[in-house]
Order: structure tokens, then sequence, then C-alpha cells
């Protein structure tokens, strides 16, 4: 029997605008119900990025976050929420921890842990090991489990170094993400190696950028891992780029695909189980 | 018949000081004594850093970088001088570019170019985009050909685009550097899928940090790649660390490893012509 399909729904990102894509969804409202749509058709988590409610530029503040998360878990109280913690425009400890600070029917189930710094297409992301280990040691305290993010294949290496420290402990969830221009490209043996080279007692789950979102997430699924999916990371269907997608539009296509091979998209509570996350019926985050 | 070994010899970086290891060349004369003594062993290349004079701590200033050139040339004025234009410490364009402006006698042949931002064990080593791009063009421009610095399996990838902008072009040299603690690891398959992913036309090294220089080294010399070897990268002879290396040391051991397989180091002069580089004695980088 195949192992349930985690799908990590990520709607929005920090590079999408209204002007890229008209589907994106900005506002709070908008990813509120984006959330809720793709929830409705299945999926085990999300992962969110705030934006500003007046220009739409990405946001570390809680009270946006906090917005969001309320909108969500109104209708959708077990879903697993991830909140980034991204550095790509924020460089403060204390801007990027905001978010783990909520509390209570607030509080994020897990946040996102880049594993070392990296470039993008146009910018660097500087996440230096300092920042790192003060991001794991506040969400330690904080009862709250890492996304912990590779984006090539030694990035693997830093999550059993964060291990040593007692900074990160077993289960862990890793966020493999191919396909950028100066990291691991999306094919069979930097995914493999990667893979391969993860901790023991870890689920994962497969992306790509562009056009590498579908290979990606294609593979993992034949091969029993998790995907994550969403227009934070592609904004087309197709490989032409002829026609905009929408959040919708990819994670049909994901089902169609996850029906083809027999497998059952992972419950939130399956997952909250496997991760030793709480119930999510008002109680979040580890369970002490 | 094997291909004659390419040795990138590395005596000082930015790490080692004097307290460290007091066998760690830091002023202009012992750098220079240093790699006239290695150039007699026999070296392919040497990778310099300059360190100020009364401190130690690294410097990116020409005329520090002008005075260890001169004193090289004065009695090896075949060997391939490469340039440190590293970011660790120093942010500006202007500042790690500085020693690319040296002419005449003086100028290097190549200049160390590192494909992305990464993390060593305690900074973050920014190398935006824009920052790559401009440090190609300026060794383009200057006639100076690039090391290209590899720490992880994707960021080979930059390389092939920094080539479709024809920022650079071949025949290229890389140094593949493994071992760091969130890069590519020193084993067979990290080391293997970087070398696999290499563009046409690449002459390339392995290095690794610490412990992993004499293992990424061997298997380099094995499989017909060259070696990068010095104190800026490991400062022990043994993997117990009870005795610290010198460059002397290091050197030794690297030409009986060679000798036993048959391998003849590669000379500056074969180095030039693979390279396109002028023949060294007066006129310096990238053949007109």
């Amino acid at each position: 029997m195949s192992e349930n399909l985690i799908i990590n729904f990520t709607p929005t990102g920090m590079i999408p605008t209204k002007e890229m894509t008209e589907h994106v969804p900005v506002s709070v409202s908008e990813i509120v119900e984006d959330v809720h749509s793709a929830n409705e058709m299945g999926i085990t988590m999300v992962h969110l990025h705030a934006r500003e409610p007046k220009t739409g530029v990405p946001t570390y503040k809680k009270e946006l976050y906090a917005q969001i998360i309320e909108g969500i878990r109104r209708y959708a109280p077990e879903l697993v929420i991830c909140v980034s913690l991204s550095g790509r425009t924020f460089s403060k400890l204390e801007q990027r921890a905001d978010p783990l600070f909520l509390k209570d029917s607030l509080k994020p189930d897990m946040g996102s842990l880049t594993l070392s710094s990296l470039n993008f297409n146009t910018i660097a992301s500087t996440n230096s090991p300092k920042m790192i280990q003060d991001l794991a040691y506040t969400m330690r305290e904080n009862g709250i489990v890492p996304e912990l993010e590779v984006f090539d294949v030694g990035m693997v290496n830093y999550a059993k170094y964060l291990e040593k420290k007692e900074l990160i402990k077993p289960p862990y969830y890793f966020n493999l993400l191919l396909g950028n221009i100066a990291c691991a490209q999306a094919d069979l043996l930097h995914a493999g190696l990667m893979i391969k080279d993860l901790p023991q007692n870890s689920l994962w789950s497969l992306a790509g950028i562009g056009n590498a979102q579908l290979v990606m997430n294609s593979l993992s699924i034949a091969i029993e891992g998790g995907v994550r999916v969403g227009l934070e990371d592609n904004i087309w269907y197709d490989n032409n780029r002829t026609k905009l997608a929408t959040n919708s539009d990819l994670l049909k296509r994901i089902h169609t695909i996850a029906k083809a091979h027999s497998r059952k998209i992972m419950t939130s509570l399956e997952f909250r189980k496997k991760m030793n996350l709480n119930e999510g019926n008002g109680v979040y985050g580890l369970k002490v």
C-alpha cells in the first residue's frame, strides 16, 4: 500500500505580483480563500507568506500572519500551518522570528528554516549560521517545528549539524526545492542524492521552480515522496507559458497524478501524528 | 599515459593565523618564500591571499598583492598566479576587484570567482548574482581568467549561465572545494556529481577542508583530476590533529601519491597553453 501523499500548498510566496498574474492571492482574504478551496480539494499543510495590505510587498509582521491564520482556522482548524521566516528581504532576527511569537489559536505549527545562504536569480538570500541557529532555538523554545528548507545537495548536512547541537530533533520534515539557477538542478541525480542524504526519520516533499515544479512533484509522487505545489514557485500551467495557472489548476493536476498512482492525500491529522504536532483543534505546534 | 597533474598551491588563505599554526605564511616575504620552495618542488599554479603587514588580517589591496606577485615572479616568472577576490570580509565591488587592476608584470593571470552565496562554519559568504557578474565582467575586460570556485553541487550550473551571458568562455578551470559544513560533503557521490556536471572543456581540481583535503586530493589523483593543496584549507598533517603541517609537508605527500600513480606535475607552461594564457615571461593573463 502506498504511503499517503503530503501536499504542502504554497499559494503566494514573495515574488508573484498581480502584475505577473491576476491569480496570485495577495490580500489576507484572497490567501484565506485560496487555502480554504485547496483544503476542500485536499491538502496536508500550507506554507504561508504574508503581504502588506496596501502595497502587496512581503512582510514579516505577526499581526498580518495572525489575520491569515485566524481566517484559515475559522473553517479549517486542523490544517497544518507553516509560516515563512524568509530572509530574502528582512535581515534581522527580531523581524524574521516575529511570527513565532503568536500564541494559542494563532500559533503556527511550523516555521520555515533555510539551512544555508544561497543565491536566487537576481538576489542573494543570506542566512548566516548564527541566524539559522537563533531561529532554530526560537522555534524550539516556542514549541514550533521547523520546515527544513534545502536548495542544494550539501545543505542537508547542516540539518545533521543542528541535530548534533540539539537545536532540532526528529521527526523531521524537509522541503527540497530544486531548479534555482545556482542551486541543485531539477534532475534525478541531484534530487536522488538529496533524498539519500536525509537523516533518519525524515518526511520530505519535492518542489521545483517554474516548469520544474511539475517535474519534481510528479517524480516525487512516483517514488513515494511528498509535493510542494502552488503559485509561489510557478505561475504557469504549461511549459510554453501560454496559460497562467491558478492554485486550483495546479492542485487538480497533482490530485489527478496522485489518483493514477492510487495515492491518497495525507490528512493534516495524519501528518500531525507523524510529526508529533498537537491535534490542531485549539492547540497548535509541538506536543509537549 | 596519464594526464599531467595540476597542483594548485594555496599557502595561506584568510583563516589560519600564527596563533593557530606558526607554519602559515602571513607576511609578504613568508608567502613569497613558501611559493618559491613549492615551485622548486613542483606546482602548476598558486592561489594567493594577501594580509595586512601589521595585523595579519586579510586584505583586498592591490598594493599588497603587487608586492607578493613581484616577489614570486622575480624567481618564478612562469608560475600561474591566481588572486583571491573573496567576499568573506569585503563586500564592495571596488574592494574585491582591486587586484584585477594590476598591470604588466604585476598583472595576475587569474582571479577567483565563487559562483554563489554560501555559508562557512561561522559566517555567511555573500556573492550576489550582480557581484559575480560584475567580477566576471571586470576580469573579461582586463584579460584575466576566472578560477571558478564551486562549493556545492548546484553551483556548477551558474557557470553555464555565465557562459550563456558571454561573461565567461572556455576553456574553464574549476576549483571544486568539498567538506564545508553546509555545502557539498567530501564523498564520492557529491564530488562525482559535480565533476559530471562540469561544462565541456573544463580543467578541474578537487580541494577539501581539514581532513578532507587529503581524501579529495588523493581520489582526484586516482581519477586524473587536479588538486588544490596547502595550509589555506588544512593546517594539520594527520587526521588526529597531533602534528601541524607545513606547506612543504603537504606538497611532498601529494608528490609521493602522484609518483605512485606515475603522474607528472603539470608545468605552468603546459597549463598556460591549455588555458590560453600568455607564456608568463613578462606578459600575463589571457592571450589576445
